[in-house]
């Protein structure tokens, strides 16, 4: 199933630099893994705010919903999920 | 660039059918025509509604423009446009 | 997979008469159909409004959407779609 | 009387881990047990968030406010009600 | 069962006057009959609008469909149901 | 003058017990004193909510925000007041 | 008693010319003859919109909304009411 | 040039007394300075709301905003700003 | 004074074609004349929309105004008027 | 391309006096310093806002992220970016 998914990031600005350093890098690192597994074929950040919009090509919402709490960030995002089928204009379809 | 568009469809329920299916068969082709091009990669329907979320990927903001107004649906059609950058996590970039 | 998916239909105050019971009458022959293979089995009539909180369990988003535009009232509805999973504190789960 | 309700959960981020943990336990043991007395036949987690969508089967409005307010988490809730009645499609009604 | 009802009505403006003026006939009867009842204690006007705010008391959520839907300008009106319970600070409660 | 008053509270999470007792013990004896005086005839919690609907009866808007501004929760509140006035098919009005 | 109030108009692309004419010296008359009546002291108009916000200065609610509902204009309006007070930092007050 | 001007206040709930109470009485200073300079016009409070409306008479929207930014309370608020031209019903303009 | 000024055009679907260029053609014309004046420096059709946002260096908000309502799409614009000062990171302001 | 770009700022109150000064003066700089390279061409204060909007003339949406998250009051925007192209009836076009 696709599903396309908004996350948008709001660490408290009280958060220490270290802290924050450290899980933004552990999210880079599973967000590595989880496109290595073919399940996050689209990844973009929106211009000018901490967002991004995706893509997820998952076996269920249930896959999907796994995937997005092992976030490191997932406490700190607000996320917007959109359930997607085939189009019947998209070419090869 | 890539965009993030958004395009809600509405007919007007007074609209002929055969007024109807003409639009929507010249909508097809046209699609087909700007996918075949390449700057349509993603295009997907919204589960329930009628109303896609798509990817384009263009020279510039006129470039997108045009197409978007090219699309014989576009008089009927509430679009959305979010610029899209490259993620910082995104695997390869 | 589950699908909460809530249905507001607005018919134009222009319909006739005849061609209104019949979209009813449709619709009706069509949900009954739709429960008999148990892919929707909650479906409950919001208070006060011409519209519906429902549940689907279906193979696929594709498949949801399928069904929903299945439906002869389809055109006259504003469609809302929320993917569902588990809850860990459900029991039996 | 039925009622359709969606909880979303905020914890504050400075809330120690173990008054989490404690709640959550709290949350789910409470959960369980209204869930014994039939009164919460459906319960849901949303994909993507920190939230649940639900049925509940109650004798009024009274005592569906009682078993909200009984929620170790209701004082981080935002809470959704949306009164129900039989639908006139449904089969079986 | 209490509930809180804001009916918004907006008739088409192409309305004949004589159609109009019969289905405001038909309302003030009906709700001049409902009122009767006991079942619709509080009903006012909102300031500047064609809008009533009202108190139902009645068995159920199945009850109160009824009864909003029985009005002869239910097709006209957006209507919004809140469910009420006793407040801990009511005098006598 | 008669005034629907919705008020939702929000007390700050790190608000000491004893300080949020005492001023929920304030707001509940200053409750009941307005509504012995006439002025507040209807007042109703919202089901799943810290929230309450009232209807006012007053001499006027001062008089109105003088009563509300007058309530400990007050600075702790969101409030929403809407004027009403008589409607046409209120019985014997 | 004060009221702010704003008034946005929409008259239907499909209203004849010379009945939308009628209808606005109409409503200019009316306005006139509030205005003598020293019960609507400000009335502006907001740039770039068909609207205006005015300030009321009536008896009560009730009055207002007689006010309201005589200008022929009124039907095509959407009208919002804000109750207003004497301003604690207002100078000769 | 006429501006419709609302002012929303919120101070945060762990602001001291003292200091709440000096930013209270310097901003109540400095609105009776702006006001006898005749550039303050209309000041309401709004009823149960710890917000004003207001117009201000000035010579530009520069003027203006150094007249809202020199208010002691400006951090505190969430300010909104509306245009205003004369009306053509206006009697005596 | 500096305004921002969004407006979004909408035209109705049975507007007949030569009626809807005129008003085009027409248009196109009084906006040329407007910006040789000068008071017109910045005009940008939004991606995506039939909307532009401008910005407008006029005398006052009447002469904003003035402008606005003489424009001959006007009554089937929605129109946002943002008023503008000298920002003071400005470079040579 | 062309962006109109909106950015609200919003520094918590519990930031001491100096670090919000120093941020400040180094946003100043940076802003400067952009705008020195030709690529910020509009930049206004909203009257009675702590905001701003601005029109950016760039290579790229990369090239508008990296200058928005170079600012050093970045993480404490609200930043709303709005794609232009070239309006039809732009004089010179």
């Amino acid at each position: 199933m696709q599903f396309l998914v908004r996350m948008d990031v709001r660490l408290p600005h009280d958060m220490p630099q270290d802290v924050a350093d450290d899980l933004r890098a552990r999210e880079k690192a599973r967000a590595h893994e989880i496109q290595r597994s073919g399940k996050w074929p689209e990844l973009w950040r929106v211009v000018g705010q901490y967002a991004n919009v995706s893509r997820f090509d998952v076996e269920s919402g249930d896959e999907l919903h796994q995937l997005l709490t092992s976030l490191p960030l997932f406490p700190y995002m607000q996320v917007e999920v959109t359930a997607l089928t085939v189009h019947p204009s998209k070419l090869d379809s």
